[in-house]
């Protein structure tokens, strides 16, 4: 199977997942940098074990810790469903040109929804968010025409 | 790799993943029209620019968009599981009946799950919910059964 | 394409996606159960139909209901991450005996973690992330490498 790495669209998405991956990891670890600097637990355990002495439990999210977990739920809404849709895309004869703009668009697209969410900046997040799920949708037209 | 469509296990599994795809994305919009009902957004930014003038952000989501939101949720724990299952079991040499009736099965359950919990229709939507998992579980019953 | 399966590889990764796949359900079931012991629910139809006579709905979950509800969601930030790029990095011709350490410790280190959530163990929980996530890091590099 080394050959879908002669498949240039595939070299394209692999890339664009690699991408997303890191971003993903780096939101991850956005949220827990938030949760050191207000000094907040959920978890009992980890109040104990991370915190500073004395540190209790909070009964619920720190707002800027909710807002960090409030970007990796909006990812999760949206990556999971283009590793499967791009990789049906590119594996039923997208063109290299396409592949590149619209895994590429969407790829770019996140990167920024995350910078804008984390700054609080509108319409700009919106704008990404609805530059990814057009190219998701677009994805999808393309895989029910091949296919039917 | 054009030939992955010429596989009619895999046409079944791509048309399901983009019915599920365009479904996920409805209930993204579904949560955004109940935000805009109820008039509450969670990041002031979002009630600054798209709330009416005066509106402030709320502490916490309300009732109709939480219930939306855990819609959304369950999709999460359960289709981007079936992307990774459902291509595995295809890719492995599923037969087209096979995966006509678990991936077409699979992907009614979900959208009546939706249709169902956003109605608050019990115990419909738990045997929807049911029947989605037993799919998912009879795949990866018959990839373990190949691989071993 | 039934070929895929004479790939030892990508036989690995199949087996670790099913592995993760059952211990996704089970992680579900598991916070039902949660949620059956403390008799609250959050959908007033499921403490209509499930409950015992005379339950209400709760306001927000309930302690025990809300961490399991974390282990799902710290699943759902890194399982689905690792189908794709465990995916991409197997077709893209790793080798069988890193396709073994990687998705195997994967898979194992995401075992292990649930266990350490559900029972409030640190920092043996934040070390089965950091192994996962290593893994995931790992593959990415790899894929990174391979593409370019």
């Amino acid at each position: 199977m080394e050959t879908l790495l002669t498949n240039p669209a595939f070299r394209t998405y692999a890339l664009c997942c690699a991408i997303l991956g890191v971003k993903m990891l780096a939101s991850a670890v956005y949220t827990g940098t938030r949760r050191q600097k207000v000094g907040g637990f959920i978890n009992p355990e980890d109040a104990k074990t991370f915190g500073q002495s004395g540190v209790k439990a909070l009964p619920e999210e720190a707002p800027e810790v909710a807002r960090a977990l409030r970007i990796q739920r909006n990812d999760l809404e949206n990556i999971p469903l283009f590793f499967a849709i791009g990789l049906i895309y590119v594996l039923s004869g997208a063109s290299p040109f396409g592949a590149a703009i619209l895994c590429g668009l969407f790829t770019l697209a996140r990167v920024v929804h995350t910078a804008m969410y984390a700054r609080g900046i509108q319409p700009a997040r919106a704008i990404c968010f609805a530059v990814g799920t057009t190219c998701t949708l677009v994805m999808i037209f393309r895989i029910v025409m091949n296919v039917l």
